[in-house]
């Protein structure tokens, strides 16, 4: 993933930290100079590598928001 | 991804839906037979395919939502 540029723009919090010190964060990341878009995801340790995760645009994460909020969690 | 065998077994919503059918879910999947963990991913129409998400335990769930109610969105 050499190629890929991106920024950490916002940070809203770790959902975990592993045994290795991996977190697992939502943030918002601008991929390439485009608008940046929310996106958890895991980090190696002060985000020299990033793992899998999913991006979400500010109407998925309302979305999301809601559902959790109907889950009984 | 042909050797991951895996099932969806608990589907909480659709996060959205694009121009081409697939669809960002939240859903609780079984991989590999194991204890199933919540997934937030990307599926053809059908979940015929998947695409890149990520896995989250029940505990980091509810660290999303608490992140996610901290937020002003």
């Amino acid at each position: 993933m050499a190629d890929i540029k991106y920024e950490i723009t916002g940070q809203f919090g770790k959902i975990s930290e592993s045994s290795k010190g991996w977190t697992k964060e939502l943030n918002l990341i601008s991929w390439n100079d485009r608008d940046p878009k929310y996106d958890i995801r895991e980090w190696a340790p002060g985000h020299e590598k990033m793992g899998k995760g999913v991006t979400l645009t500010a109407d998925e994460l309302k979305e999301l928001k809601r559902l959790l909020n109907e889950m009984d969690i």
